[in-house]
């Protein structure tokens, strides 16, 4: 902690950046992205919820640092997250005339910084990147590792690029307008990095629950430094996705097929993967040996966030998760690949499972 | 020359590859990607003018060392470089229920492969790439060097990556279908390895004009390994353009804009840089000390490859063609930046250059 605010280093070379975390950062973005020698002309992608509130915000701090800015405003939401979109923030990336030197800035949640990061990984074969994540999901997810890109019809993020940011500026100020709803989402990755990677983090936040909800800045400054900091250890070890990183995906094979066949609509995000993430502690008991003790202290805590755990699936849906769920990049000669728990802090990657496994845990959820 | 082979080594660390340039290469490429160990699952993107002629060829062999097979086949021309049909191409991808370790495999000139390049750069953030290029242009310059994209109705090539291919594979007799103008159009960018890196190349280019002409397999094998030569040693200096690569762009600014405001089409590529390249000589006349004897054997060289020279453009164009090139992507702090000759052999990168100049330049190519 730095002066009231928290900075977690992700060490990845000449593509090495600082992930700052407090409040009150907006007002200093400009004089960052100055200090890191960005180009004068600047990009802000945004949605059309997050935008009225700190677009302008984000504007003043650069203009006073000597940047021109213009603003692109989408529609909020995951279907926004498609082709179409690019396509059309790159004609207006064009038109305001965007040299290499110039950057992206995405102000907005998940959906705004994959879109965003993926017109900047992509125009001009790549220009510079920064994140100012206003979600919980965003700041202590996606905002993190450099993964960027958009779904197709027939799937989640199969379209995208590895694109590191210059910067990630999470002002814990914006949590306070999230959604209460958006908000309980992003707990659901908060959860995760102690079920993958830290045991210790996983019992502190079922400690820290109540003051987690009443969103005090001081826990929230640490479970967000604490979630980036494991997420950057993972990501430096593995920046491609050829081995540790695919354990950031616990629970997120279920978790993207229930996105796929509910349209991207019905669940946000960390919903989606609460229920994955329960579904999948189900299938580590089975599988890899995970205690039913820890099996049902990975479920309460999820309840305690307010995420749901469980879901009723006709069996035309169930046919239809199956297949949403062959499609996810995880697939390898053919097989669903999961990623399942030993104990809660310790993972096991690239295990394949029968159908009837899926089958019956598809049943116990739903009865949750 | 190794059996009738040449090969240029292309030394990217662990994005290292080779180019195979020889005559009935294509019978082998199935054994080439075994050795390389690609995924078994491919994409072949072809269009629909050598498509025909040689993706059955290609699929024997890839499927004689077992691999399986699908084919995308695009209409042929510089307008099919369009991100609706990166679009399509992607649901294809996913149709096809492509992996990871899957390979796309460009059959073609330089449209196929850099639409191919951008659609594996960023399918599923990044699959492996094989490059079958099949155009004299496609050889000598778009299948080296990892710069992969599409267009923008507002320029050429704003969209795109850097994706290296895993394999280059130069199969000389297809050559032998090209239709004389992509041939000759070819030329140019061959021409341009002499102007703005080996005098001695230059040289020799004058003497062999009658048997490249003549397509014979011999000299087409040694002009096509010392132009890829070239291209992969500037290359391997400044993988993602930040410097010695720019001499590349020798031409390409006016031949681009040429480009825009003819709507792709009326020129091919190599018309288009043939005559900005003779455009960029008669600057560097005028700004960086080129001998104009040097710059009369240039424009000579083009006219006896049977390429254009000049060109003359009505007011109204003109401005077109500075609107253009103001759009290109080596603007910065919205000066055009030119690379120009100090003579043959040597070039000057990051030139601006007054109007007046480049005016009187168009005039003085409107009467060749």
């Amino acid at each position: 902690m730095v002066g009231g605010m928290r900075i977690v280093k992700v060490p990845l070379g000449d593509r090495s950046y600082r992930i700052r975390i407090g409040e009150n950062l907006l007002q200093g973005l400009g004089a960052e992205c100055r200090r890191l020698g960005l180009g004068r002309s600047c990009v802000i992608i945004t949605d059309d919820n997050v935008g009225p509130l700190y677009a302008s915000q984000t504007e003043w701090s650069l203009q006073d640092s000597g940047f021109s800015c213009c603003r692109i405003s989408i529609k909020a939401g995951e279907k926004s997250k498609n082709l179409r979109l690019v396509h059309q923030c790159y004609d207006q990336l064009a038109g305001f005339k965007l040299e290499r030197n110039s950057f992206v800035l995405a102000l907005g949640g998940g959906v705004v910084g994959d879109l965003a990061g993926f017109v900047a990984a992509t125009f001009l074969r790549g220009i510079d990147f920064v994140q100012v994540p206003t979600s919980l999901l965003a700041q202590v997810d996606s905002s993190v590792g450099g993964k960027v890109g958009v779904n197709l019809k027939s799937g989640k993020n199969l379209v995208g690029a590895f694109h590191q940011p210059r910067l990630v500026l999470c002002d814990l100020d914006t949590l306070q307008t999230l959604p209460e709803r958006e908000f309980r989402s992003g707990l659901a990755e908060v959860i995760k990095y102690g079920i993958i990677y830290d045991r210790r983090f996983f019992t502190n936040l079922e400690k820290l629950m109540d003051p987690i909800l009443a969103k005090s800045p001081e826990t929230l400054s640490r479970i967000i430094a604490r979630s980036c900091a494991i997420k950057a250890n993972v990501v430096t070890q593995d920046e491609r996705e050829t081995g540790l990183r695919a354990i950031l995906n616990y629970g997120h094979t279920i978790g993207h097929g229930l996105e796929a066949i509910s349209g991207y609509g019905k669940y946000l995000h960390g919903e989606a993967i609460s229920i994955g993430q329960v579904a999948t502690s189900l299938l580590s008991v089975a599988h890899s040996g995970l205690a039913p003790k820890e099996c049902d202290r990975i479920r309460q805590l999820f309840v305690m966030a307010g995420l749901p755990v469980g879901v009723r699936l006709n069996a035309s849906q169930k046919k239809a998760l199956n297949q949403a769920m062959s499609l996810d990049k995880k697939v390898r000669k053919g097989e669903i690949r999961f990623v399942l728990a030993k104990r809660i802090g310790e993972v096991c990657v690239d295990q394949s499972l029968p159908q009837s496994s899926l089958d019956s845990v598809l049943k116990q959820i739903a009865a949750f």
